[in-house]
Order: structure tokens, then sequence, then C-alpha cells
């Protein structure tokens, strides 16, 4: 069995860097960008809350999945949008990533990988 | 300036093995457990939203924070939870952390934290 399919779930942390400050405080426009890679990822959306604090600052939110959570916190003084994409099962969580950074106009991003709930299948399989 | 100090927030991901799958699948005292933690760390809720999959099945949900988010993911069967708490500002994620494992009984943690929009503030002291 393939090492990935020894984790529950991936976990893809991503820094988006240099993105226009516009599109950083716009919380419609930031929502629509999830929710499209969600749908990219091959995850089904539960949920969404986006929260926007105000005339040329940040906004926070998250995407519940069935399959768990996208969420993005943004820092439009700063050009910076701080993406996280969790997903169990089949998705795909980068080519959800890929969606956002396109969407915000990133120009730098930073990624890492964390495997979730490691070897708790294997446990079972053992029974 | 401490390296802390460098990075925009702290991102804190817990894995939390071998909890009493009644607790898993409980949304309530899920809920109750990430807001006490929430107040732990110094942080401050938006939001909160916890759905939860049905009888015997895993919850997942989310706490927005004006300093970004706790999120929980759970499977009562494999008796595992994935957590995390991203917090920028001076919050304790890892105080958070620590408020759900006690709460949801958890005997073993796999914690890894990981530093977001690093050298954000760095850069802009340049100018």
């Amino acid at each position: 069995m393939s090492k990935q399919g020894d984790a529950l779930g991936r976990h893809v942390l991503a820094d988006l860097h240099d993105a226009p400050s516009e599109v950083l405080g716009d919380p419609v426009a930031i929502e629509n960008a999830l929710l499209r890679a969600a749908h990219a990822a091959g995850a089904t959306p539960l949920f969404s809350r986006f929260h926007h604090f105000g005339p040329g600052q940040g906004v926070t939110g998250v995407l519940l999945l069935q399959e768990s959570h996208i969420s993005i916190h943004t820092w439009p003084e700063h050009g910076f949008a701080a993406l996280d994409a969790f997903m169990c099962g089949g998705c795909r969580p980068r080519d959800a990533v890929e969606i956002v950074v396109s969407a915000l106009g990133a120009r730098r991003v930073e990624l890492r990988e964390e495997r979730r709930g490691e070897g708790v299948l294997d446990l079972l399989r053992h029974f």
C-alpha cells in the first residue's frame, strides 16, 4: 500500500505572498475562489463562513467540507494570505491550493504538506 | 527580535489518538472544549459551526477567531481527532491544544508547529 494510503488525510499549508490587496480584502471573491477550489479537489462543501474585518482590512473564513476543510486568513496590508486545505479520502488538496493561488494572484507561494492520522488505518489492519 | 516575532502566526497541528468514541461523537462537548480552548489561549471567538455526521459518526467543526481559527475533525471509530489551532499575535495555540486534548481524553498526541507568514513583518521593517 502506498505511504499516502496510511494516513487519514493530507493537510496542505500554503503561505501566499505578493497578492493584490484588493482581492485579499474581498470576502465574496475569496469565498467564490474557495468554493471553486473545493470542487476542483473533488470535495463536497457542507458550510461556509467568511468574515470581513472592515474596509481595507483582511478576511477570515472557512469552508467546511464533507472531507474536512479549507480555511483562509488574509492580510491585505502585507499582500499575504495563509491558506490551508485539509482533506481526507481521495481528494486533491494541492489542486484546491492551486485554484486559490491563481484566483488571488499570489506571485510567491510556500507550500508544506502534512499527513494527518498517520498509522491509524494501519493499526486497524492488525485486528 | 525573537524568531517567533518574525512570523505572522503559529499554526499547531495536533493528531489526537486513543480518545473515547463517545466524546469524539458529541458535537456539544467538542464545541464547548474549543470555546474553552480559545479563551485559554487568549483568543477571541467570532463564530462557530459544528457538524455531526450522525449517530456513532464523527464531528467536523471550526471556531473562527479574531486571531485566525481552531478546527477539529473526529473519527470516533478510530479513536482519533485531527485538531489545528492557528493564531496570530500574542495568543498561545499550544495552550488551546492542551485544553482540547484533556477534554477529549486523548492518551497520545502528535504535535507539529508551523510558523505562518514568516518574514512578512521582517520585509516591512526594511521600508
